[in-house]
């Protein structure tokens, strides 16, 4: 006999509750990426590895699922290759393909493709699993979906606007509470320009970050040790001490870098976007945050990121602006700008807030149990009727005994139970038990209808 | 620069035309399945090679894609491995992981690895790519998706009325008419039993199939090629010849095969299942096919296949009953009956009969043009108001041209164009273009909100 039966480590099989719940969050975000004009697309789980490799970096590499190619996949190994043993060289020539990193890559790869058949500004949504070869841990799998919305072919900040109303717009929907942090490539490049640091974007930022937990002193410490001069440090002053609302923010960065043009351009930016999203009622708060410096080597403008209120947990949603999505495949000049919902942290904290809707389960409604032969006939013809009327009905296969078709009810989450009995059958009609309160009553099959209409 | 992008051969990008379209078939899919009860879920795209080798049969297990080891993938090869270059045990060496090649393997170790979890009769149903190293050719794929319902651990012939019904269900929805033909495996045991012959069912089917287009003699010709006796073939005659409706067939099957258990036994099935769908009034055609003999490795009872009536195309949806899904994984005991929806058939089917509802494309409702600034904010107010009552709407985020803003809304699929201009803001007015009529007219907000009620 084969030993026990298991799954690759850092994969995980979903279950039905989990799967119900998984659902609610897809149909849920896709619904709002709907009303906003974004469509769906897909492209393939494989991808050649010349589209994959080089993109996310060495350590990204490292971390691609290669698939050997099928058939010989020897015929291009020479003896050499095979001596060498130089793992890099080999995993190129066995594999010409791999599973895809993330869905942006694969994005570009896809409007470069099919740019002659796609209108411009292209609004796409897209909701497929990744794959990485990460060190599974706890929250961190080797297969995971990813939700990403972008706009291509379009400078307008009206797109930045409407990503965070439909990110705000979903979180409400779940009923989660966050707050939305902003910030602006060109601000942190601005900064970086007006105390002469061009490379020092990502210490700055980091060091700021720790403002609140080791106080002013050290974090000036850190910047000294990251080698920027006292003048630097000096002039970075307000920009570390910024606070106050939005708009005070705004005031004192628009006076500290009035020498930068690239720091006035971001400025220009993010004041347009609240200006615009002032006016949109949002339920999320907004909040300028310049220590936001996710994906720097690739967003040009816009920089968002997630953060739930009620759970301590990562961001569960980024995005911003990029400037040159396809160039790396030969199509340059296309901007675009997109969000990327963190499905499985929004599933942890749907779970710890406990925030499903009972609806979404997608339990069955009504259960029929099955007493035998003669009911069941009756049985299936009250089934026809629910479920033409849009109602989710099953009857228990066997005519078992009565204590496991309730524990089948139970324990799949019925709920109702139906009764039709003999005597239910001479009166034409159905004993319902609600599975919750335990209250039972006789139903006309109309009078079921009408419960759940 | 690099090589013009492209995807793996067999592989395909889906457009958001292609995405509405299959989101339409599974969602409807989806939606009938919930309506009986079965739930959702998934698996892994990988799966251990040790669970996959071994279960398709060996040109199977040479279609399978195999994941290569991460890390060292050569850590476990000698040189000796290397020196005779034995691609299968090579590949064992090199790959510990393969993409899974159909859903019923990974179902089976599903139920297998959370039998304790579960509740039985267990109704799932679970939709996702596949992947196989098959030559590409027209209509078939190395990625697609299977799309299957299953009933496991429960041995009522109920589950099989049920499943045909859900299949009459699924095509009467989708407008498809078609003929659900059922044939059963102990019928099939029975006859080749009744005339001595039990390792030749296939021969026999097969011969069977060609009776229109050969003739009698010509098939039974082939069953003497194929080593049948003359006394065998004489008895076969009656079967061959089998035609009349279902109970006819039934009452010359049940003549001919009285001495044969299993046949006995398919026949009673058979008759059950018919007798309890005449009750439920289906759209679809159901037909005593003899000639129906896919998976007779695994299938045990009842046999189906769905043919679409107006359109040549091979089975659109296929299935049936076995009794030992787990028994490879070590659980024994467990009957099984399924069915599978050939979604990328069924697209092909939807797509030459052009039976796709208008709703279904998902595009746009209505599209504000966008004329500036000022325009644009009272637009971003009615949107907001629009998409608060479920309507999807956007704006074109670049004060464009008139001309490429139409063009926009015409090759997305526009229902509505939206026209507020100085004159409509100060009389609160919408203009509304049906871009499909090409008609005008002046609405209010509440007005537009109610078009679409």
């Amino acid at each position: 006999m084969m030993a026990k039966p298991c799954i690759p480590k850092g994969t995980r099989d979903f279950s039905v509750e989990e799967m119900a719940k998984r659902n609610y969050i897809f149909n849920t975000i896709k619904h709002v990426f709907g009303l906003y004009g974004f469509r769906q697309i897909e492209t393939p789980a494989m991808e050649t590895l010349q589209i994959l490799m080089g993109k996310y970096g060495e350590e990204g590499d490292k971390l691609l699922f290669k698939v050997l190619n099928s058939g010989d996949f020897l015929s291009d190994v020479t003896e050499t290759d095979l001596e060498e043993r130089n793992l890099n060289r080999l995993s190129c020539r066995l594999c010409e393909k791999g599973l895809r990193y993330d869905l942006t890559v694969p994005f570009a790869r896809f409007v470069v493709m099919h740019r002659n058949e796609l209108t411009f500004p292209f609004k796409r949504y897209q909701i497929q699993p990744v794959w990485r070869a990460d060190r599974p841990q706890k929250g961190r799998y080797r297969e995971f979906y990813q939700c990403d919305a972008d706009v291509v072919g379009s400078d307008s900040l009206l797109n930045e606007v409407e990503l965070i109303q439909m990110i705000d717009e979903v979180f409400a929907r779940f009923g989660i509470r966050v707050a939305i942090k902003l910030n602006n490539r060109k601000i942190l490049s601005g900064i970086a320009e007006w105390i002469g640091a061009p490379d020092k974007i990502v210490d700055i930022t980091v060091a700021i970050d720790k403002l609140d937990k080791i106080g002013l002193d050290k974090v000036n410490d850190e910047l000294r040790e990251k080698g920027l001069s006292e003048d630097a440090i000096a002039r970075l002053q307000p920009v570390i001490l910024l606070q106050g609302s939005n708009e005070e923010k705004l005031q004192v960065l628009r006076r500290e870098l009035s020498a930068s043009e690239v720091g006035l351009k971001g400025i220009d930016e993010l004041e347009y976007i609240l200006r615009k999203l002032s006016a949109s009622s949002l339920r999320a708060s907004l909040e300028i945050d310049l220590t936001l410096a996710r994906g720097l080597n690739y967003y040009t403008g816009a920089i968002l990121e997630v953060k739930a209120l009620d759970v301590q947990i990562g961001s569960i949603t980024g995005g911003g602006r990029y400037d040159n999505l396809t160039g790396v495949f030969g199509l340059t000049g296309v901007s675009g700008v997109g969000i990327s919902f963190g499905a499985d942290r929004i599933f942890d904290v749907l779970n710890q807030l406990d925030l499903y809707p009972k609806e979404s389960m997608e339990s069955t409604q009504v259960l029929f149990v099955n007493f035998g032969e003669r009911e069941c006939e009756v049985c299936l013809s009250h089934l026809a009727r629910l479920r033409a009327a849009g109602i989710r009905a099953e009857i228990y296969p066997e005519a078992a005994k009565m204590k496991k078709q309730m524990g089948y009810a139970d324990s799949t989450g019925v709920e109702y139970v139906a009764l039709v009995g003999e005597n239910e059958i001479a009166a034409e009609k159905i004993t319902l038990k609600n599975m919750t309160t335990g209250e039972q009553s006789l139903f006309t099959i109309d009078e079921v209808i009408a419960l759940f209409a």
